[in-house]
């Protein structure tokens, strides 16, 4: 099972590709999309768009794992980062990719196993399991690494009690 | 001048579309995009980019007026319509459209003359300046008719300051 995890942002979008055996972890590729400060909002998306359709016609990923939003102070940036992950959301479902959102806290207890577990933590679990040698740049890049690695296990479990189904 | 003007969400996407000679307003379409509650949200996404995509290739407007987005106290729904908002802006910026943001006092402003005017009045107006017979249904198409007459008159005024060019 190929997994493409997603951070989602208007700035960067921090994307990571895993195969899962449903044992092991093997890094594909991961990375950032990156649009310009300064550029009008619309060119932003579209650059997001033409990126993760890129993305998703390479390495035709089986499903997505996506990060929940959660709205913080900033209202502004809330909503452009949700109209971001619109976006993102579209690419994977005109590519027939399955898609499953995960809280931070979903993802540290998968990682580390612990809720409460610090960044650098879940950032060096993500690094073992990959077997990477380095904990992957830019930290966007690594965030959507640790999705890969939540959705596996979390579809492990699952796939357990639901002889092989995938959880909707 | 084709304007489109899109009052946007994800259950209920209002459109309208009218052109504009410099001074009258002519209707040509409007209506809304509905997404069936209960499907899965990123079937919702797709289903308001394809409608979008086709209204986009069928009509060619030049521009498109879209209301600005609040949050209210609803995080959850300002989230998700911030997420379908981000599928207009893309379908947009992909047919090359110019897209203009109103708030909905601007509008009010613009069709009625006054900021705090009565959602009742701004229809009525709407329909007057339109020449239509009732006043559109659903609300949704017929605030997207108001925005595309607040777009003509803001255009108007920036045409005659700027010799012709749109402002951006």
């Amino acid at each position: 099972m190929r997994i493409l995890g997603i951070d989602p942002g208007y700035a960067i979008v921090g994307f990571g590709i895993s195969d899962y055996t449903g044992k092991n972890f093997m890094p594909v590729e991961y990375g950032a999309i990156l649009t310009e400060a300064g550029t009008d909002f619309p060119e932003r998306l579209k650059a997001i768009a033409d990126d993760m359709d890129f993305i998703c016609e390479r390495y035709m990923p089986d499903c997505m794992a996506i990060e929940k939003l959660f709205f913080t102070n900033n209202q502004k940036t809330g909503i452009d980062v949700a109209q971001a992950r619109g976006i993102i959301l579209l690419s994977a479902v005109r590519h027939n990719i399955s898609i499953y959102e995960y809280t931070p806290l979903q993802v540290k207890q998968a990682v580390v196993g612990y809720g409460k577990a610090e960044k650098k933590q879940v950032m060096d679990m993500t690094r073992r399991i990959l077997k990477l040698e380095q904990i992957p740049k830019p930290d966007d890049a690594a965030d959507a690494l640790a999705l890969t690695i939540c959705h596996g296990h979390c579809c492990k479990g699952v796939s357990i009690k639901n002889a092989g189904q995938e959880k909707k």
